[in-house]
């Protein structure tokens, strides 16, 4: 518990002085003022995390956390448990959503099983940190112990520690695990306080009646473990997801380095929002990459008042949406950087004056 | 005139079979059923536009067509009409958001004089299409003759039909053109019938009374030369715009080669729309990029049933949009052609089905 205490106080909101530094640079490129729109927000806020006149283009990493449920025994789910570790192996040999957009832009991925209820004997390319072999059913008693959601939180910090230490500038959070919308539909309806039912959506496309089904698993979950709504590591721990509270970790280790990290879909929103309930000043260096079909999505980036760069409907996860939305984050560097501005090239300003 | 009809005539809509065989690849595909949203209709879209199983990623170009507009005269831009060829020197050195977006995205920018007042004496890199220095001051007489309009739509075709044979497959239709959204507006307002109020907005960024005598400027160039809103040709002639001709004419003529073409903004918006009028089959070779915060895009968007990709709040134009559109473009083209499917990665499907 320590590790995280320290680094929760170790994070401070940036400064905004930097904000300046950027709008002044913006309003000298050669467009109408604010012409770019949110392409103009993010290079400002990169700008301001950074702290530097000209950032560089960061160099990237999703970090796909995997973890099981047990939870998933109550049939929330369209797919079986199995598919967790199949779709780890899917993540090693490249052939996921998440690989192919990650190629597309430009950023590594880096897979952690940190709760997969099987054992990969230390296969090549898998980030070993398993905590948990699958959570407990939630519906029956708490996911998790207080101790394993501690050290799952850890996990999240110390690889944040080990890949900022090896140059990437930039996290996106992604996330696999049969039954994991199970887990961050509860989270979110404990924290914002919306309904489970308002939080709580078809996840990887199961049918009206099992909606119904996974709406009271959830709602007993709540009422068996009684989680304290104020307490983030009380809810990671009992309504679960080692995944979710790895999510939560990185957050808090890549804001406590000063880099961003840009938040996927509905879980790994709930993984933020958990590790926002404990230091209000990550959001700061953190980015909502799209709006998912899942319900509860937008009550969880709405009580953060974040606004998501993308809405094309995708309810993935692994980070494809978090990768996309990186390739955004690179243009508006990219425009900031190399545009030229109207001195530059000799382009009269608003109004007619250079 | 005989081109464009011949054209016109040639432009069929595309197979629906495709989007079945599209479909099907789409479901063996290591996720859950649509999962990837508005991706999975992007690529299905792709593969029925190229009837190709598996499409190669297509080399891009976005052709930015650069005129000027007498009404500028009238004080409806921030920005003075010498701002015009000042950014066609920013494009052909490569210093414009354009290029910035187009380099990140791999697109390569074809910077087009058809219609800007200023002797550009063949410069090297920009290709030289000049019908008209301008077009005439809509409020006092139409913009263009019905001669210059046609030459405007063909040198549109034309450079779809050159850029085609030089190995693009997928075009992005950008302008450049200080005035040019009230010349947007116009068209908007005559086609889909909206008031020209609701077709109006602040374009580079002008005041509120600025944006009272852009609309009543509008409003008497609608009043004195009469369009027919049921002839296209008749409504680009007198509101004018050589840009937007142009870009109705390479929306024409990529149509006709059977190659997409992906629209930008306000501007570009109201170019499709003219060449939308004259053959609705158009529609399915065209993607519509974002949305810009200029009041008339949505009702040009809706009245073609589109739904833009993007919503950043984008009002710069120039093809910016629609350059960071095609990222999105490719990224489903590569999740179509390069994920593993269930039976390549062992992943049981949907209920444990395999």
């Amino acid at each position: 518990m320590n590790i995280i205490k320290q680094k929760l106080k170790s994070i401070k909101g940036t400064d905004k002085r930097w904000r300046d530094v950027a709008q002044a640079r913006l309003n000298t490129l050669t467009k109408p003022g604010g012409s770019l729109g949110m392409l103009e927000e993010l290079a400002a806020k990169l700008v301001t995390i950074y702290e530097s006149d000209i950032p560089e283009i960061p160099e990237k990493a999703v970090i796909t956390f995997a973890g099981d449920h047990g939870v998933a025994e109550e049939g929330v789910s369209a797919f079986p448990g199995e598919v967790t570790p199949q779709m780890v192996f899917n993540f090693l040999r490249g052939g996921a959503a998440v690989n192919v957009l990650a190629k597309h832009a430009g950023v590594d991925v880096i897979v952690v099983d940190i709760g997969v209820n099987y054992d990969f004997h230390n296969i090549d390319g898998l980030e070993n940190r398993k905590v948990i072999k699958g959570t407990r059913n939630m519906k029956k008693e708490p996911a998790m112990t207080v101790e394993e959601t501690v050290q799952c939180i850890t996990a999240g910090i110390e690889l944040a520690e080990k890949y900022g230490e090896a140059g990437y500038k930039m996290f996106a959070a992604g996330e696999m695990g049969i039954a994991n919308t199970t887990s961050a539909s509860a989270i979110t309806s404990l924290i914002t306080g919306i309904s489970v039912r308002d939080a709580t959506g078809r996840g990887t496309g199961i049918g009206k009646d099992a909606l119904e089904k996974k709406i009271a698993v959830i709602e007993e979950a709540i009422t068996i473990n009684a989680p304290d709504c104020n307490d983030p590591i009380d809810i990671l721990s009992k309504t679960g997801g080692a995944e979710i509270a790895g999510i939560a970790g990185l957050c808090i280790g890549a804001a406590s380095l000063r880099l961003p990290v840009v938040i996927d879909g509905f879980i790994s929103t709930a993984g933020a929002l958990t590790a926002y309930c404990m230091n209000p000043a990550l959001i700061d260096y953190m980015f909502a990459s799209h709006i998912s079909e899942e319900r509860g999505h937008r009550a969880a980036l709405k009580y953060m008042g974040m606004t998501p760069l993308l809405d094309l409907g995708l309810r993935l996860g692994e980070g494809t949406g978090a990768v996309l939305a990186m390739t955004l984050l690179d243009a508006s560097l990219k425009l900031y950087s190399e545009m030229a501005t109207f001195d530059e090239a000799g382009v009269s300003d608003k109004d007619g004056v250079r």
